[in-house]
């Protein structure tokens, strides 16, 4: 199941924030045993917004995350680019307009008519509550993909992904991962037996990653991840790995496992 | 001018790594007056590099900065990518190869074939040298855009962007920014008075931020920035902005400038 992730916001596109929220969002997709296919960040401009909703359903993605672009002001366009993209018109929610309503009268506020636009969904969707927040986040269904809006804010983000969005996702593996440090040999000398290893054992990801230290010895950090293996193969699986770059480069030394 | 980034690397995927070299190269580009319209990020897969390209082509970006997927091992495509999406074939650059065999020299080591990899790049390429890492980058000018592609590893990136990057890239203005904290008023209520400051003043972009407090006080942050004026006029506009939100909501409280 192919997931994409849309990224919305301005202060993304100019450094002022980098965006942990993919990440974040990745890696309990990857937990769930679903992988990111792409992330798309745009700034709050509906033309962008909807091109880039457009390409991710035109990729095949069945699932679209998008953060950010909820709120009350000008510059919040994702519910209207949302509904731009999918040809579902805007409605007013009754529920969600009187929640809002009652969470500025406690903080002693009168609803105005941006606070009012957050009420306003695609026609079709289903609300995600926003327990932290004012504005909230929408599931819709369309052309059997699944459009997912949050918020950019990384608590309500983060509290709406773990009450609403996991019961949605089908849960299709175990995420296993090690790490590990390997000293004097380089990336370029154990680019074959990694590609060997992952011929020789299905499903497994290996990925090395150049360690810049201040001793003149080289060191790689090795990741290896998998949503395949329950936690006893996954150990038998590590050793296989261990045994084969010590067979072939019995020069090198592999700390940390 | 256009600029779009396209980050490559599974590690952004799982959220294993957050994509810092993005927010830093936006950054960089705003500080020379440029703004960057879209980030993508794709995983080490050949044909999603290609089509990263030459989407970001398509949409008329003059300046495409990849980052990741240089390296000697089988997961970094990145040339390859950029010579299949501007049919530009790959090159053994005599050069770069000496520079490689030099440096592995130094560390005891010999050229090993995936190292050689490193020293091919698409036709018509220009070398950004290396000093940190081995895997150098190129600029590569295709259909009135200029593709450049630079490590993942963020301290040879950074490197190379600073000696080599910012020599073409034109000046366009002066990136300005300040931010300040409103107590006392819902970004609901301000959100009318940022629309006139933005249209009345030519050239700003101002961004509200709520800011989650333990203390039941409302609190917005503003970002208000742009590229087109001096320090003096500067200081002009952001009292002309005080000025406004304090006449229009004299029941808010300002700090910070």
């Amino acid at each position: 199941m192919v997931v994409e992730i849309i990224s919305i916001g301005e202060e993304l596109l100019i450094g002022k924030v980098v965006n942990t929220n993919a990440s974040w969002i990745a890696k309990r997709m990857m937990e769930m045993g679903l992988k990111v296919r792409r992330i798309i960040t745009v700034g709050d401009d509906i033309d962008e917004i909807v091109s880039a909703i457009q390409d991710s359903i035109r990729r095949g993605a069945k699932i679209i995350v998008t953060t950010g672009g909820l709120g009350p002001t000008f510059d919040d366009k994702t519910m209207e680019a949302i509904s731009k993209a999918t040809n579902r018109p805007l409605k007013l929610e009754n529920e969600v307009l009187m929640e809002i309503e009652e969470k500025l009268r406690k903080r002693g506020r009168k609803l105005s008519e941006a606070a009012k636009k957050m009420a306003y969904v695609p026609e079709g969707s289903k609300i995600i509550h926003n327990n932290i927040g004012t504005a909230p986040g929408i599931i819709l269904d369309y052309n059997n993909a699944k459009i997912i809006a949050l918020p950019g804010v990384p608590e309500e983000m983060e509290n709406m992904f773990e009450t609403e969005v996991v019961k949605m996702i089908k849960f299709e593996g175990k995420f296993q991962e090690t790490e590990f440090l390997i000293y004097n040999v380089t990336e370029s000398e154990l680019a074959q037996t990694i590609i060997e290893l992952m011929r020789e054992i299905p499903s497994i990801y290996i990925k090395s990653h150049p360690i810049i230290s201040t001793e003149d010895k080289i060191s790689l950090k090795l990741h290896i991840y998998s949503t395949s293996y329950d936690e006893e193969s996954w150990r038998k699986i590590i050793d296989e790995i261990r045994n084969k770059i010590i067979g072939k480069h019995n020069y090198c030394e592999i700390r940390g496992i």
